[in-house]
């Protein structure tokens, strides 16, 4: 027992505003002034209010819901992974509120109000494109809330993650490109600032170097991953420049077909003369002609994984932010077809 | 005024069973025997006891969450829909449960009960293939909670319904198939048993009749369609009977897909030998080649379509159980690309 706990009625006298008020703010509720909040916040932080604990205690007893917010999901991979997670929570008798953020930073920190304020048990989520910090995932955090990132993750933020292991899929997939003799290799990959483009990049050139091939900066282009007709563009440019290229690893199944696609145009046989991996395993890539090489990315088990994390996050929850926090990596397979 | 209502008590003293149960059986709480249950609501129903009215009164005020279930997530076309009315909900502040089925009936009642427990504000459902009669939904929609059916529904219920114009758009397909001059037009349909299946059967049979050509019965044959293996081999057995088939209409993209990777095969080429229709214009439909002619279900104006009514339904409520039920139609759109 050394000092004495700050109370919510404390910080309700410094700051001179009404104990609700500080009660909302640090219970994240949308209704409170911003500056409002950041003041609560900041001395809160200050006079080492133990945020997490008292905040457990305002919040009502479990509300048996979890939150789930993504990117999107009207797509193969992460409708797989709500589906997962809604079968998973169900059979524990948890419902799941599932928020979609487009891509979209604002839409993502308004989505975690809202299931701030439906009292929810804890939160899985995946990043949009336009989240650079992580400010709004710690200030959950903070609260007492348990959350989890899974896939689109921030490298800057101190809390459990659940990710892909990238770069050795990549890795892996050059590697079997290799492995068939192919020597002049192109990468189709994504954003310059997108992790999992980063990371499927690296593994591309550690697979060229280590194995004692020449990494050429020149055949390795940034194309659009979910855009065909744009991907078709940019590798029809390329080609033209190194057709001597005798191989291509695209960051996604689509950009992949999209090679294929400009490659059967120019009557260039896949896989003899050029082979062809994508990256995700959607369910075009076991329909197309060839049927393409990818790299399955285990959604079940990404969605099994998060749930778990959460759910233990939950049960410990006293202790959950002074823990140290874990990231779990996610085997990907390699899925050999006849693009390869 | 004319007789004494009926109250949960009155049930309660002539079952011999406690108003808490009965209350608990009315609000379709699980944790009531089965056959206790089953007690309860003929009794009800007998007395003609008011169970909306009453369970309206019962219910806790707007819980601001919907219940949302149906046979699938990650499935192009539902995955657009569960996104679709998470966005628009949001928009009014309600939060969405989903919950898949994954086809079985037992999942979809228990489901429903777990929402009714989550004092959900109204369900939007789209039914499992295993649904045959649709009491269950009647039983909820009994307890006040405003229901709506969306795309896989059952006509023997009296609930407001939204679904997809199935036959007109199977109509429009084989209808610009007989416009590009083919005559001999083959149709690889779905279950027996399925609506969806039985309604772009009917028409395709009248576009065959109604434009002068023989409806031929050996021409129609069963899939599996989202089985792209199992489909290629159905059709290559009508085709190796009837090579003299100039078209096809798929009753999914799959089954599509199947037809030209058969007619591939034998080095048939399309659509100038053989034409072919899919339908649902999944993201695949564009990315095969050759490009798939098929019908674009409008996945977005379904959803809107069917949350509009349910919001409707929520804000009318203390009418919604005596009101006239509708059945919404949602045009669809042929959308013609290289194959036909």
């Amino acid at each position: 027992m050394s000092s004495k706990k700050i109370s919510i009625k404390d910080l309700s006298n410094a700051l001179g505003v009404s104990v609700s008020t500080v009660s909302k703010a640090l219970n994240g509720y949308p209704d409170v002034n911003p500056s409002t909040r950041k003041k609560v916040m900041k001395l809160a932080k200050e006079l080492q209010y133990l945020p997490n604990q008292q905040a457990v205690n305002f919040r009502k007893k479990s509300s048996q819901i979890i939150g789930l917010v993504l990117p999107q999901i009207n797509h193969f991979y992460f409708s797989k992974i709500v589906e997962s997670i809604v079968e998973l929570a169900s059979e524990d008798n948890i419902s799941v509120i599932v928020r979609p953020t487009f891509e979209n930073l604002e839409k993502e920190k308004m989505a975690l109000l809202e299931l701030v304020k439906l009292n929810v048990d804890g939160i899985l989520i995946s990043l949009s494109d336009e989240t650079r910090f992580p400010d709004h995932l710690i200030e959950i955090s903070n609260l007492g809330i348990p959350i989890v990132e899974f896939d689109k993750i921030s490298k800057l933020s101190p809390l459990d993650k659940v990710v892909t292991s990238d770069r050795d899929a990549a890795k892996k997939a050059v590697e079997h490109l290799i492995s068939r003799g192919k020597k002049t290799i192109a990468h189709l990959r994504g954003s310059l600032l997108s992790q999992n483009s980063i990371d499927r990049f690296l593994g591309f050139k550690s697979a060229i170097t280590d194995s004692g091939l020449t990494f050429e900066e020149e055949l390795v282009i940034q194309v659009l991953p979910n855009n065909i007709n744009e991907s078709q563009r940019s590798f029809a440019r390329l080609y033209k420049k190194r057709n001597d290229i005798d191989a291509v690893f695209a960051i996604t199944d689509i950009a992949a077909i999209a090679a294929i696609r400009e490659l059967k145009s120019q009557s260039i046989d896949v896989p003899s003369q050029v082979s062809v991996v994508g990256f995700s395993n959607w369910q075009i890539s076991s329909l197309t002609t060839p049927r393409l090489t990818t790299i399955d990315q285990n959604a079940f088990e990404m969605a099994r994984a998060s749930y778990q994390k959460l759910s233990d996050n939950i049960k410990t929850k006293n202790n959950y932010t002074s823990r140290e926090k874990e990231t779990i990596f996610i085997k990907t397979d390699l899925i050999i077809r006849e693009s390869s």
